[in-house]
């Protein structure tokens, strides 16, 4: 079957790859451009047999995308249409992780009458503002567990973690009638993160340009390292060992921060409408450049030309520009009358189109001066200078922190990346800019999932989802 | 006169100050809260002469108001009313430096028939788009010059440094005809900034809520520390000794970030205007904070419910809420119709009034939905929000560079922060906060002037502007 299809390319990669491995000592396997756009964007499911685990990412048996739903803005309606791998499965618990903007789920199920003790983990996701589709959603789940296995009621549990575990508590326990566990948010993220890097091939990957997906075998040997979750907000982890954390620091520099901006200065609907506007954009029409300081390099501290000496900086003068050009238009004829039709005009539209809500500030002149500035920027340019602002930021404060304290293998999850090349080649540019290549960032098929898997993993006997645990635990 | 009052000031509260002074070793003055808006938005002409420099800012004897232009935005226009402090001065030099967004002037002025070898420096600044009118003002100062003083043309010499040394190199000379020797910006802004720690009183000084204008007193032993260099972009130095420094690293995130966005998303005209309305805004309504999502605290990681973790992070969510209402009302009654009468309405308003730009956009319906997601949340709001997120990512960013080179003492210059209390707080604050109070924030009344004052100082004999130099190269 595909799965077996899977295992044997990770083997023959492994085996090619020997020579990097003692090199490096760790194994590596490789991938073609051509598959990432489909493999980043459906990430798959995750089978866990005694065979080993693996993704299960093949057109003939497709795992439930697990692309945040945050990517067509409609929430659970968007799943609608994605069937659950297997109509016969059984669930035996589900695991979700409410963040600010994002809740993600993940639940595992198991072919019913199969002898093998295998199954698979399940992705989803919904906006968090949605919750209720989310509970939802779960309850379905519970109804086909209840009908297919003829479980008692109580018996599905729900582990629940990020801050919409508290938030949310009652109105869970109350709709699904389950009992709810809670985790620590952070503690949830590091041991999703280890079971990712330790157990499941072709999940962490490097990141550059002419090798855009480069996957690090699975290594237990993993300590210390330092976790960068761009969500909303960013936190950064620092872990020495397994469940042996602390938070170091963040920034709510993140995610919302982007989606908050560009949902203000763009058309943009969702956040892979801003990815895609973004990968169009030319950031150099809105930032200030080095060389528009300069009009060269500043080379005497190895400032290029083309280095963003600062974001956004070209849009105030610009905005200027516009209005003088405004002022002499409107001195070159009849400067005053023509600013009198037109503040006529103006409250002439307000009163026949209430609804427009520039028009209720109470200086429209500004007001239009400010929708004239953003008429000169493309919604393109303005959303590529803004991921880079964000991303680049992030990328030199988990720098900062790694230097700090001492960690040189740093892992970016979250939903903020999303398997976006800019974003992921900024983050990992910034690295190795400020480290002189001396830190290396990595990448997850799952990042937007560390924290649900984490949760899931607590429900487990210890050990469960490390090879051979079927075989110990049954 | 006024300027003995000051000094006798200083001298008091330095004794006062005795047992201040031995506990830190540093001697510290402090002012009262009243005096510090005038003060800080008019910190005044330094006056150098044998007796000691200091800062002239009594109404009797008004300095140049050294208010950056961008104030009220009309650069050399809005300094026609200020008077030269003395019609009878003579200029010896100038300095300028022409950074993205501001042209920051120094000049000295002397009396021309005094024996006093004392005089005074004068502070100016243009928007860098109205290099012209900067160029202009220095025409007018070296005319001044040859009427009073009948130097030979020539003698009047620039000193420029910022990239708009280099990028208006050309423009200058040509038009003044005039020597312009072009300085490292670095280097430039370290030696303006020992020049006020070092020499002038009441010139340095930390922030706090309780005590805003608490002064350092001028100290010798300065190094190492931390220039935090805030303009358009952020440059942060690392300094060991006079002249020794390195540019250790800095973001694209600073003020011209802050005006970039704030002139796309407000109406405001000028960057005080901006730093008003942030004064008045609450940032609980565009960001999300921890409480948004925990609906408490999380106490576990120390983060409290009123911790921003995401900025903007609430604005997607309402959009999409805007939106749904707007969804929602179509609903109710012929929802279809209702949209196209909509839509029509929309583009009888194009035809009408082409000016305007969101229409011209390919997605008029979006278009709505940005505007009426703009039209949720005030200019104040929003520029709070943004404020707060750029002073409190260049606080940790300087922490972390702090850490990083072990140095404790963080001055904060460039036209960003313009004496406004809550950037100082917020920048304070995140210093204190992350350094766990092992680092102490300083901020100084001439802070956007370092560079000019810097390259103002290199064209002096050696030691000029210290003390007992008039003695020492008379």
């Amino acid at each position: 079957m595909s799965g077996d299809h899977y295992q044997a390319e990770v083997a023959i990669e492994d085996g090619e790859d020997d020579a990097a491995q003692q090199a490096t000592g760790r194994p590596r396997t490789m991938t073609s451009t051509a598959e990432i756009d489909s493999t980043i964007t459906h990430p798959g499911s995750v089978r866990i047999n005694v065979k080993g685990a693996f993704i299960v990412d093949t057109p003939e048996q497709p795992g439930t995308p697990a692309n945040p739903s945050g990517s067509s803005g409609n929430g659970y309606h968007e799943t609608k249409d994605i069937r659950l791998p297997n109509h016969t499965a059984v669930i035996s618990h589900i695991a979700v992780d409410i963040g600010g903007s994002l809740a993600k789920l993940v639940y595992f199920s198991r072919e019913a009458h199969s002898t093998d003790p295998g199954g698979r983990l399940n992705f989803q996701s919904f906006e968090t503002d949605r919750i209720d589709d989310c509970i939802e959603f779960m309850r379905h789940l519970k109804d086909k567990q209840l009908a297919l296995n003829g479980s008692k009621p109580g018996e599905l549990c729900v582990m629940a973690t990020g801050g919409g575990a508290y938030k949310y508590y009652d109105r869970i326990r109350q709709r699904l009638d389950v009992d709810v566990l809670r985790e620590d948010e952070m503690e949830c993220l590091i041991i999703g993160l280890d079971f990712f890097i330790t157990e499941i091939p072709r999940e962490v990957f490097t990141y550059s340009e002419t090798d855009p997906m480069h996957f690090a075998s699975p290594n237990a040997n993993i300590y210390p390292y330092m976790l960068v979750n761009i969500g909303s907000g960013v936190s950064i982890l620092k872990v020495s060992g397994p469940r042996t954390y602390e938070r170091v620091g963040g920034t709510s520099l993140g995610g919302g921060t982007l989606w908050g901006i560009l949902s203000l200065l763009t058309p943009a609907e969702s956040f892979d409408e801003m990815l895609d506007m973004a990968a169009h954009g030319d950031n150099a029409k809105v930032d200030m450049l080095v060389g528009d300081i300069y009009g060269t390099d500043y080379g005497k501290i190895g400032l290029k030309s083309t280095t963003i000496a600062s974001s956004f900086g070209k849009v105030f003068r610009m905005k200027r520009e516009a209005e003088n050009e405004a002022e002499d238009t409107g001195g070159l004829s009849n400067g005053d009358d023509q600013n009198r039709r037109q503040e006529k005009q103006n409250s002439d539209q307000t009163s026949s189109t209430s609804s427009q809500p520039q028009q209720s500030q109470p200086r429209p002149t500004s007001s239009r001066a400010s929708e004239l500035a953003r008429s000169r920027f493309s919604s393109a340019d303005i959303s590529r200078s803004l991921l880079y602002a964000i991303s680049n930021n992030i990328g030199q404060i988990s720098y900062l922190q790694s230097q700090v304290h001492g960690l040189s293998r740093i892992y970016f999850g979250g939903s903020f990346i999303r398997g976006h090349p800019q974003t992921m080649n900024t983050l990992s540019y910034a690295i190795k800019f400020w480290s002189k290549g001396e830190k290396q960032a990595y990448f997850l098929r799952h990042e937007g999932y560390l924290g649900s898997v984490g949760a899931f993993l607590k429900h487990q006997p210890r050990n469960w989802g490390r090879r051979g645990s079927f075989e110990a635990t049954r």
